[in-house]
């Protein structure tokens, strides 16, 4: 099976980034060292003010579902939602 | 100074697909081990038939430059260039 990218597309609320990329910056090392499947997740501004996006990669479909079920997801995700000003937007990819 | 993040979008020929990612099975590698300032630098499949997404991240500005100079990518770009249906899109993202 082909690995998974994705890259996720965040709006955050005006006044919201600092408390935003504050628990993105306790996310992303727990996904790193908690999900055996993803080999990549940093989180990036884009150009345009309040729109950040985050690259990932797992190695199959299993260990994105294993992402979105973690603890660490979950609880920290629970503090990402307030932050953002609608839902996110998930493009997936397929590794070649 | 932040790493820097890359989407490349590139746009590929009817028919030319194979030989695309012939190419790039060559690139890859040879990007992640010449290359002591990129961390990044993966091809993906998009859900659009004949899109290609490149995910890439570089230490800093210095780094994109050495990409872009490498022989590497000058010898192995210009096999892409005629696989191409138009001209890359390059959106540059600012690692958080």
């Amino acid at each position: 099976m082909s690995a998974i990218g994705i890259i996720a597309t965040l709006r955050v609320q005006a006044g919201k980034e600092e408390e935003f990329e504050g628990v993105f910056a306790e996310l992303a090392p727990a996904v790193r060292a908690g999900e055996p499947g993803n080999s990549y997740y940093r989180l990036f501004r884009t150009g345009e003010a309040g729109v950040y996006k985050v690259l990932e990669c797992y190695d199959d479909e299993a260990a994105t579902e294993a992402h979105r079920a973690s603890d660490h997801f979950r609880t920290l995700g629970a503090k990402l939602g307030p932050c953002l000003a609608g839902a996110p937007e998930i493009e997936r990819l397929t590794a070649v």
